[in-house]
């Protein structure tokens, strides 16, 4: 059913956030025993834009079946694929306070594809575990990050902390950082730095509320 | 200095992103006693690209003055009047768990603009305040929106509340929702949504390593 290729240049970001979004919608149908859906469905059901849909898609091949739609569980594994998803990532989750704590528990993050092997704060009150993943001190990252074969670390430590942190996390080969602190951080070429600022998004809803002027 | 426009049309989500970043570090500047930057200083200072900075701000009008570069303090305010910064918006925090409370503690929600003026949760034992914010009861969330003009609301809750809840905030008028809860939520075409979903953030990581094939 699907023919897809991955070494396609230049897809937007916007475009691999939203496969994110399709992947979740399309478990949730496989959930609920829907077998096949049309793009017109899947938009009205989960809220989406049709032809966005098949837009995204379109860079990575030809899933859909003129008369059928998409079957859905060949659609999710197609793209769970494409999202690296079809493989278990070990993640390391630096800073265990109010975030770290929020951020261990949200759902989502377990359910593909990722998987929170070792927890780390500088405070050694901490040690010890929580739903059996170890919370480890924070001097002892860069071996264990090492020892673990950990991929991924998920900053939430506090700002002043995120740049010693990530220099620690660099030099124990750690391909990938998704930073939650309120910092401007810098990273070699070859690791993946993605911010995320809580602020932003908030700031966003303000410019357009502004502009909207009631 | 700067003369600007409001009105023009279409200004990419990214930029608007963008705007904000540009503020916090011009903040940032402005406490370092910094008068004036070029764009080529702001950017190595900050790891920004000065190209981009340039362009960002020619949708809002010429900030630079040649020879001199940005005054500090005078584009950190036209920038926070156009993210609508230049105010105090009032924020309802709905549900005060793990994430609920790492939200309400996050440095940075209430350093420009957004002062959350009222905290709800359906479970009644969580009564009574937090650093003087008061904890209400998800019942009285109605009421309590209109009573206190509040325009946000960040969504904290279980996926399977979102949608109840959002209906009973913009039943009571509210103008935006961020949503941190994992679920697609309806709201009517005034109703500025916006939803973060911290699962895509790590998807988007992992798509960039499975590519890279390392």
């Amino acid at each position: 059913m699907a023919r897809s290729s991955y070494r396609l240049p230049k897809i937007p970001e916007m475009t691999i956030r939203r496969l994110s979004v399709y992947t979740r919608c399309l478990l949730q149908l496989e959930e609920d025993g829907v077998k096949t859906i049309s793009s017109q469905d899947l938009a009205e059901r989960f809220n989406l834009n049709s032809a966005q849909v098949r837009k995204d898609l379109a860079y990575f091949g030809q899933f859909g079946v003129r008369g059928i739609g998409y079957y859905v569980s060949g659609l999710k594994a197609e793209l769970q694929k494409i999202l690296g998803l079809d493989r278990e990532w070990s993640v390391a989750l630096v800073g265990f306070g109010n975030l770290g704590s929020a951020l261990f528990h949200y759902k989502g993050f377990g359910r593909q594809g990722f998987k929170i092997v070792a927890i780390f704060d500088e405070d050694p009150s901490k040690a010890g575990a929580v739903d059996g993943t170890p919370i480890l001190s924070t001097r002892d990252l860069a071996r264990e990050v090492r020892a673990r074969g950990i991929q991924i670390a998920i900053l939430a430590v506090p700002p002043e902390a995120a740049q010693p942190v990530t220099d620690l996390l660099v030099g124990a080969g750690i391909r990938a950082v998704l930073n939650f602190a309120p910092a401007r951080l810098r990273v070699p070429r070859e690791v993946r730095l993605k911010n995320v600022d809580l602020s932003i998004e908030l700031e966003t809803l303000s410019f357009y509320l502004a502009r909207s002027g009631r």
